[in-house]
C-alpha cells in the first residue's frame, strides 16, 4: 500500500526524518539574521551553505566565523559549510578544512552567471584548478557546480540562458572522467538534458557508495516554466526554468528515488526592491522559510508521496556521507494536511523585506518537529 | 558608392522620406496625451494605430473619436487606424468602415497573448470569421496579426512564449491559403523560423503589387535576446526577443531591401510602476519617441543605412498603398549623426512616466524634419 493511500487512512502526516536542503544563501549582515531560522521553520534539519558572500569565503577563518554565526541564529539545525572555488584556494588549505572538518565541499560559480559570481571560474578550462579538485577527491569532499556556461553570441557557439546548462554538461563528464572517485553535485539542475547525463552517469552505479555524481533539484523549478519568469522577476533565477518538457524531466528525476537526486532549494533571498525593479532585477527565487511544503504539494500531485523522504533527507544523508554524531539535532520534520497562505512577504519589521516564491497562494501542507 | 559612405564624406545627414512605424500603440486619457505627440518627435510621420484599448475598438464612433484626439495631440502625423477583430465585426460594418476610409486594417490577437487581447479570438479556429476577411479582402483592408498560439502544457503540444510564434506559422499559411488576395501582415516578427515562413509566402512575388504577405519588424527586436529580458523587464513585451540565431534573421531581413519587410515599432508604453514590480509585469517596450534613432544606429551597426530608406518608409507606403493625397504632412524625416543620451523617462510631469527602450544608454542618431 503506498504512503499517500495510507495517509487517506490515517492522520494526514508523515514523517520524513531527518530533512536536508543541500543549498540554501544564508547570506549576512541583516538578511542572514532574517533568513537562517526560517531554514528550520520550512521544515529542514541539514543546510549546506554557499559561499558567495562579498568577499566570497575562500579562508578557514571566515568559514569558521560564518558558521558560528549560522549557528548562533539557529542552533537546531546543522549547517555543512562550504568554500568558494577560486584562485585564492590551495590544495594545503583544502587538505587542512577538511582536517578539521570546516567545510563540506567547495562550490564552483562560472563567472559572471548569477548573484555573486564575478569571482568564478571559467569553465573551458578548470585544468587550473585540478591540483584543487585532487585534494577534494583525497579528502572525500564534494565539488558543487553551478552548472552553466556564460553567455556569448558566437554563431554556432552561442550560448544564452536557455541553452548555458546544456552547454555545461560536457565540462561535467570531463570532470567525471579526470576524478572519477571526485563526489560532484551538478547543482539546481533544470533541463532534460542534465537529467539525462546524470542518469547515464550512474548507469553502473551497484551500491549508493558508488554514486559519484548527483544533481539536486530545487523546490522552484519543480514548478515553473519560462512562461512563469517571463513577466514575473519574483521567479527569475539563475539557471532559469526552462520548457515543460524540461520540468516534466525534472518532476520524474525528484520523484523517481534514483538514489543520485536530492533536494537542494538553491532558496536565495533579495530584498524585495531588488526584484521589484525594471532593469537590474536580482536572480533567485526564496523558498527557506516553506520549503518542505512547496515540496510536498508538488510530490503529492505527482502521487509520489512515498518517494518524499528519500529525495529530502535519505539521497543526501547518504551522498554526503552525514552521520548522526555530527547534527546539531536528531528532531525530525512530519508534514501534515493543513492548509496555508504563502505570506506577500518575510520581513524582520523594519529594513529587509523578501518575497516568498508564490506569494499570496495556498500550499496544502504545513510542518511540524518531532524533538527528541 | 554605399549610402554609409557618401555620409562619412559629407554632412552625415540622410533623408528617409515620408517615414512609417506601422504598429503603434497609442492608448487613452493621459498616456495617450503623452505619448501621441512622440509619434514625430521619433521621426515618424505615418503610423498605423492598435485598438487595443479597454474597451477594444470595434465600433464606427470610436474609431472616428480616436483618431480625431490623436489628430488634435498631433496635427502633422497620419494616423491610419484599425478595428480589434472580436465577434462584434461584422461584414457590413467592415464595407461601412472601409468605404469610409475610417479603417485601413483589422488587428487580431489571439485571446490572452499580450496587453489587453482578453477579448480576442481562438488562433486554432479562424472559420469563424472567414466573413468578415472576405469583406477585407475586398476592401483592400489589411489583416494584422498578432502571431502566437497562447501557452499550453500538454506534452507534444507543448506551447510557450518561445514557440509561440513558430506554433501559429501553420495558420498564417492557412489564411493566406484560404484568401490568396488578402493583405496580411506577421506583426512584430521575432523568429528565424517566422523570416523563413514569410519569404516563402513571397518566392512568386514579380512586383509590389502582388506581395500579399508581409511582416513588421520593431527596432528592439533587433537589438534582444532572451538573456536582456532575463532579469530586464524593461525588456519584456510579447512576442518575447528570442535566441541569437533568431535575432540574426531579422537584422538580415531589415536591412534586406525586400518589400515585405518593414517597421512596426510596436512601442507600447505603460507606466514604469507596471514594469517595475515583481509580479505581474505588463509586456510592452517603449521605443515611440527615439524610433528612427534606434534604428538607424542598428542599420549602420550593419553596414545598411543604404537600405533604411525602404525598411523605414518605402515598403510599407507600397503595402499600405499610402497616397500622398491623405497625408497629414509632406514633411521628411533626416536622421544625422549626432549624439544623445536615452533619458530614463518620459514623463508629463505629473502622474505618468514612461521607462524608455536603452534608457540611459547612447544613440549616435538624431532626427529632424525638413518641412515642405
Amino acid at each position: 500500500m503506498k504512503i499517500s493511500s495510507i495517509l487517506k487512512n490515517m492522520s494526514n502526516r508523515l514523517n520524513l526524518g531527518i530533512t536536508c536542503d543541500m543549498h540554501v544563501h544564508l547570506r549576512d549582515g541583516a538578511m542572514c539574521e532574517l533568513v537562517t531560522p526560517t531554514v528550520r521553520e520550512g521544515g529542514i534539519s541539514v543546510a549546506y551553505v554557499m559561499p558567495n558572500l562579498q568577499p566570497p569565503i575562500t579562508s578557514l577563518d571566515r568559514v569558521v566565523k560564518y558558521k558560528e554565526t549560522l549557528q548562533k541564529l539557529a542552533p537546531k539545525t546543522t549547517f555543512l559549510m562550504s568554500f568558494y572555488l577560486s584562485k585564492e584556494l590551495s590544495p594545503e588549505l583544502i587538505h587542512e578544512a577538511a582536517s578539521k572538518g570546516a567545510i563540506r565541499g567547495v562550490k564552483c560559480y562560472p563567472a559572471g552567471v548569477t548573484t555573486n559570481s564575478s569571482a568564478g571560474v571559467d569553465p573551458n578550462d578548470f585544468t587550473s584548478f585540478y591540483p584543487i579538485f585532487k585534494a577534494m577527491e583525497e579528502n572525500g569532499l564534494v565539488l558543487n557546480l553551478h552548472g552553466e556556461k556564460p553567455s556569448v553570441s558566437k554563431g554556432s557557439e552561442d550560448i544564452h540562458v536557455l541553452n548555458a546548462e546544456e552547454s555545461f554538461l560536457p565540462a561535467l563528464r570531463k570532470l567525471h572522467h579526470d576524478f572519477p572517485s571526485l563526489k560532484i553535485i551538478l547543482e539546481h539542475c533544470t533541463t532534460e538534458a542534465a537529467i539525462k547525463t546524470v542518469n547515464e552517469l550512474n548507469n553502473n552505479v551497484q551500491t549508493p557508495q558508488d554514486i559519484k555524481v548527483a544533481a539536486t533539484i530545487t523546490a522552484h523549478h519543480l514548478y515553473l516554466t519560462i512562461d512563469d519568469w517571463a513577466g514575473n522577476p519574483i521567479n527569475f533565477c539563475k539557471p532559469v526554468a526552462k520548457l515543460p518538457s524540461d520540468k516534466r524531466a525534472l518532476l520524474e528525476a525528484a520523484t523517481s528515488g534514483k538514489p543520485w537526486f536530492f533536494f537542494g532549494s538553491d532558496s536565495a533571498p533579495h530584498p524585495i526592491g531588488n526584484k521589484a525593479r525594471h532593469i537590474g532585477v536580482c536572480a533567485g527565487v526564496y523558498t527557506q522559510s516553506l520549503a518542505l511544503s512547496y515540496v510536498a504539494q508538488i510530490f503529492e500531485q505527482q502521487d509520489a508521496l512515498d518517494n518524499l523522504s528519500k529525495f529530502v533527507s535519505e539521497h543526501a544523508l547518504q551522498f554526503y556521507e552525514v552521520h548522526k554524531d555530527n547534527l546539531q539535532s536528531l528532531d525530525e520534520a512530519v508534514i501534515f494536511k493543513s492548509e496555508q497562505i504563502v505570506p506577500e512577504a518575510i520581513s524582520n519589521g523594519k529594513d529587509i523585506s523578501v518575497a516568498p516564491f508564490m506569494a499570496g497562494q495556498k500550499l496544502d501542507w504545513s510542518v511540524e518537529w518531532q524533538c527528541k
